[in-house]
């Protein structure tokens, strides 16, 4: 039997909003096959041998620009390093930067795969509360008086403050204000997951959590992964020069040069092509419709038991069922019935969540984004009445 | 000041023997070209889509095909992972596999970054010696006992047993005999690093260890960084399905997908065009070229207190000078008298090799290489007569 060669795979007659995966229809193929092209061309051989371990100046120099329209401030360029998407950033800093038995507090709900290589590395998982606005800032101070009078050493923060994967919330610019100040204040490492900074449709988010401390001891984590192409395998860590230098100074990095050099440099050359600003748009006016069809048909068909909030970017509505439903114990009936989610409780680090569930917008065409959601209404209908 | 794209950088004046680096005129830039087109005409967005945890199907198919053409035994497909580079699964390996405090068996010399990656994981190394024939296989046997009886758990043996970098020892075909019935004794698992295997010179090398245990605890790495480019950061891991398993279960590859899904493509591409086969051909004749050039120049030049072996392959000449010299404070009167190396301190886990140095040879053309050998024996009978 043949090997698959990617992670998705859909099973027919099912909606299936589990997937948080980019349209493969929306993926930049002839552009990112011209960009390679230009990228060997103008790089030469460069673009081939072992990588600076920071990853391309030339990369950095065109993330830089694109901050600089985006967000105007933009920390100079030993501020930045060129990781394997947020995925290996979060294992590069792990091991760069915590220890087995360290506690890491994660929002509760918080994506599930990044508290999956947190435990990977013998991390202890604690979670903050959060609501519509974000996550509780004044939790994670009292947390941390808590934890740091039990003797555990808190070694970070995780939180993905904007168009948050699970729950599509947006931390306030309040919030990110104290959270900031708070992080600093304790020198609490914090990273800042912004995987869907670029995806916003309605307005862009306020400034990253990253630019109310300059200088401080919060560590962003761009992507590739949406606004370019997960199969680059791509994205950059901003902080600190000090937290820089030391994931240069490891041995991952030393032994290999930069973690994926090629394609950074093909990345490179799609800024340089001008295509990223161009093709940033058109995913957000087409994620902007699947939003907005998907939030048209949830109103529509979802019964006044189910409760959720419209995410203003990004790629997820995250859903509140009565309490008496259990959505992991839903799951095979849902598939019975022709749509698919993910459970809540996957997004809580110590239980929890049971009657939250995840829908994504991102992979379906509107006709099946409101197939779903009908049939996700008549479901809680049948087993809520 | 612009961030440099690459790791390497070149002092004018100065012979670098230093850099264990391909030569970016040997890289196959207009062929990589031409296999990005391919690989994305023939995948489209699948190749630019999540990739498959285990890699891509179409990279495993390719890489079994060239075992099976240069070696004749190859495992099941479910016995293989594409890597981001030996770096990144060493890394991989040490997050799935060991807990800081164990210990990590290495040959003295061994790569010293590989090292590096194993202190970052908080890993205890402790030395095997070696000689002209490779690793002490007994000497293992004799550690694994104190060890044990010390309380320390060993996690695993690292070894590179082909063309060993520093040292150029290709193992024996019996002391492989060995050191695989060992580890399938002990149930130990050993990582054998086989970045070098495609460049031989003379005549194939023996089989790995790993073809001497199959379904035992052997993890065979490869790697495309010799063989075609260190900038694609591809690899692939040959192990136990339980193993394969255990890294794909883990955080990284469930978040992430394949590491390096899009370069894998692009190698993959390289195959099915067929121009793998050649091209490692006419990096056997450079490379194989340059190593009798420095050979011949090392006979010519350097005093009969100095001693080496030549390698059968792969980039390195480890060269033993008189006792009394220091490798590591003479480098600075080596790099004034124009000639640059790797002292041996450096890849000695504890001590020891303060009187050899490594040479490569991959860098650099046939006169450069001369020149270097004349001004090392230049040196070395200036400092020691």
């Amino acid at each position: 039997m043949a090997l698959p060669d990617i992670q998705l795979s859909l099973r027919p007659g099912i909606v299936e909003f589990g997937w948080g995966h980019p349209d493969a229809a929306l993926l930049p193929t002839a552009d990112l096959a011209r960009a390679a092209t230009y990228a060997l061309e103008t790089a030469g051989a460069e673009a081939l041998a072992y990588g600076a371990e920071q990853g391309p100046g030339r990369l950095i120099e065109a993330i830089r620009q694109r901050l600089a329209q985006t967000e105007g401030d933009v920390p100079p360029e030993d501020h930045f390093l060129i990781s394997g998407g947020i995925s290996q950033a979060l294992e590069m800093l792990c091991v760069q930067l915590t220890r087995p038995g360290d506690v890491v507090l994660v929002g509760e709900p918080s994506y599930h795969l990044a508290q999956k290589i947190f435990r990977d590395h013998g991390l202890q998982l604690v979670g903050v509360p959060s609501d519509a606005q974000g996550l509780h800032v004044e939790a994670i101070d009292a947390l941390l008086t808590m934890l740091r009078r039990r003797g555990e050493r808190v070694a970070l923060v995780y939180h993905v403050p904007t168009f948050n994967n699970p729950s599509g919330a947006t931390l306030t610019p309040d919030r990110r204000y104290a959270l900031a100040a708070l992080a600093r204040r304790e020198g609490l490492l914090m990273i800042e997951d912004d995987a869907y900074a670029e995806l916003w449709y309605d307005a862009p988010p306020p400034p990253p959590v990253y630019n109310f401390a300059p200088g401080g001891p919060i560590i962003r984590l761009g992507s590739f992964a949406k606004s370019l192409a997960p199969g680059l395998r791509l994205g950059w860590v901003q902080a600190d020069p000090q937290i820089v230098q030391r994931c240069v100074a490891g041995g991952l990095l030393d032994s290999g040069g930069g973690v994926n050099h090629f394609t950074a440099h093909v990345a490179a050359a799609f800024f340089e092509l001008d295509l990223y600003a161009a093709h940033v748009q058109r995913l957000r006016a087409a994620y902007g419709e699947r939003r907005n069809v998907l939030l048209a048909a949830l109103a529509r068909y979802l019964p006044p038991t189910c409760q959720w909030q419209p995410a203003l970017g990004g790629f997820f509505i995250w859903i509140r069922l009565p309490e008496q439903l259990d959505t992991a114990k839903l799951l095979p009936a849902a598939e019975a019935a022709g749509v698919a989610y993910l459970p809540g409780a996957r997004f809580f680090p110590a239980g929890g969540g049971h009657n939250y569930l995840r829908l994504s917008f991102s992979l379906l065409p509107p006709d099946e984004l409101e197939l779903g959601a009908r049939r996700l209404g008549d479901l809680v209908r049948r087993e809520y009445s």
